[in-house]
């Protein structure tokens, strides 16, 4: 489809607005190589979902502004031209040229895309950007995608997410044995081996499961859309740390022969684009959660608690296994992926407790800091 | 100058590369609005410094890519075109178009301007870049500005920093009294109230300064630049966290008019390419601060240790009565500035406590987490 569309648009140097355009068509065609493209954008996410979908919204308005519509393109939400899930499959075939959605949605197709989202105990939303941007983790990725006709690029993080809602406490990790509790990927497999029936559910079918009663609890984001889901009117306890997504990038793809096809300068703008969004999005949600989780315990008067610590430490010693067993079965590009992440992660473990850990723990220290003068 | 060199691309359609400037010359003036413009940006930075030098360089090369050439923008290293410490008044009066330093530098001329680098015990990166673009920081930003002919944008991150290097240790806030330490700015005045006497010395004069003795140690910025500075060989000990710096922001300044005259879409290129820096920069520098911080330990043998508890806690209360005659002393416009900065924090804290914090202290739990199978 997209071939066809390109193929139209040489032939034809489409009127789009903008006054190149105008100028195409009075000159010899190779005197000025302002082909326009008008490009479809397929998402997971819901109209106007806020975040993840304005921030795919934000993406696709910044593109067609800044290349002055050489590109132009247009949104479709979850079920629009596609389903949500079924957006790897639509830009990888052609049927759009730009996907936003998260890459652990497809670990069925290939277990190495959940480490370009999120891994339980994994990177935090710093550590993933700087992996991919300067670890080693874009070229792998490149790799992995190639098969699949895509390219893949971060594009938005959700910033550290909650472990999620439930019903009635957890005072220690026998409370887990036989919990219905809705998660998706590699944490469904964590919880699974502590004894959780675990329950895989689109976003929309969380809440009235929960008023059924058919799920004891569900991890949905954080504190800014969770605020939005009305998750709180079934579920009183709400839990942190969110150690399973401890900092979820978004991806932007793009069907493979369609960028390789771009001239360098447009190719160079669509990433920058996609960069600018892990700032944007990062801050959006950074921005909103605060007040979200004051709403949330002050209004509506949520039970706000940590996992008890023997939970935290059980979460852990599965999340390893499920990382070793991702490990075993994996491909060669898998394990490659897995080893490169644990070589980054072996230093930036340490980077971390002594930086932005060792920052966050002296500012809670039993001092004064507030405005008294003025 | 910069209005010189306006009106005479104006009149000669400077023959720039790129194809769109041939047709400008073979069209009438109107048709196509492809004026070329030839920017300089003044930077702070020695040429090729890694982070905030390479970040500005990367900066200037993507917004002449991404705008086909309709910017080219020439980058001068500190020294080069104006000092270090001018690049404000170079953007300011029209001498550059852009820059890019730090806008505390200036808060002789401001004390507003403090807030959107860092302040001790003030925001980290993410927090300072949430709270500029989705929390009121921007628009009173472009207010601070406004008198000073600038715009300014958040334009990338050093993350989190480290206290600095010292020549002997420090076991509690009494050694403070009479160290001649190295620090700029609001932590000089923090560190001043502890009984240090504090030297302001650009950063190529601190290793000399260290090595004559006429200094006792040196703040500078985190592992990655300071093992790059080489002060391991003089100072010994090396301490955390960076409570002074947590999360320092750059800024792109704009000449505020040569802003207002361009269309709207190169506007937004500006911002976006900005925007990406906070992205790209901090990747570098969290990327490389972890292997940096190993090989000063394990290679150069530097002792590193947390700031003893005392220590931390008048730092807090000293940063709490700089933060409040900061606030007495301070303009309108200051003082609107920090009470947005404090109504942001109010917020920003719980949620980092039970986001980042919480999940980053919930990953040192006893728990295995590595690859162990193969």
């Amino acid at each position: 489809m997209a071939t066809n569309r390109r193929s139209f648009m040489k032939g034809a140097a489409l009127g789009g607005a903008g006054v190149a355009a105008t100028a195409a068509s009075s000159l010899p065609a190779p005197a000025i190589a302002q082909e326009r493209r008008e490009w479809r954008m397929v998402t997971s996410w819901p109209r106007g979902l806020p975040g993840v979908g304005t921030g795919a919204e934000r993406l696709a308005e910044r593109i067609t502004t800044m290349s002055e519509g050489r590109i132009t393109v247009e949104v479709f939400a979850a079920g629009e031209l596609v389903p949500a899930l079924q957006v790897w499959d639509a830009v990888s075939d052609g049927t759009a040229q730009l996907g936003h959605d998260a890459s652990y949605y497809h670990i069925g197709k290939t277990e190495g895309a959940a480490f370009y989202t999120a891994f339980p105990y994994g990177f935090t939303s710093d550590e993933i950007t700087a992996w991919v941007t300067y670890g080693g983790g874009q070229e792998l990725w490149d790799e992995l995608y190639e098969p699949f006709n895509l390219r893949g690029f971060l594009a938005g993080n959700t910033g550290v997410q909650t472990f999620g809602w439930l019903r009635e406490p957890i005072n220690s990790v026998a409370d887990l044995d036989g919990l219905r509790f809705r998660a998706p990927g590699n944490q469904g497999r964590v919880l699974g081996k502590l004894g959780v029936t675990v329950v895989v559910l689109p976003g929309g079918e969380i809440f009235p499961a929960l008023q059924a009663g058919t799920i004891d609890g569900a991890e949905w984001v954080g504190p800014y859309n969770d605020l939005s889901f009305g998750l709180y009117q079934v579920c009183p306890y709400y839990y942190f740390p969110g150690y399973h997504e401890p900092g979820s990038a978004l991806q932007m793809t793009v069907n493979r022969e369609e960028y390789d096809s771009l001239p360098g300068d447009l190719q160079q703008l669509l990433r920058v684009a996609a960069e600018a969004s892990n700032s944007n999005m990062t801050a959006e949600y950074n921005a909103y959660s605060g007040p979200a989780l004051r709403t949330l315990v002050t209004e509506h008067g949520v039970q706000l608690n940590p996992l008890p610590e023997d939970v935290q430490l059980a979460c852990g010693e599965a999340s390893n296994e499920v990382l070793n067993e991702v490990y075993e079965d994996g491909d060669d590009i898998t394990r490659r992926i897995i080893e490169s992440y644990f070589q980054f992660r072996r230093d930036a473990v340490p980077w971390s407790r002594i930086g932005t850990q060792a920052y966050l723990n002296s500012r809670l220290l039993p001092f004064a800091y507030e405005i008294t003068s003025g």
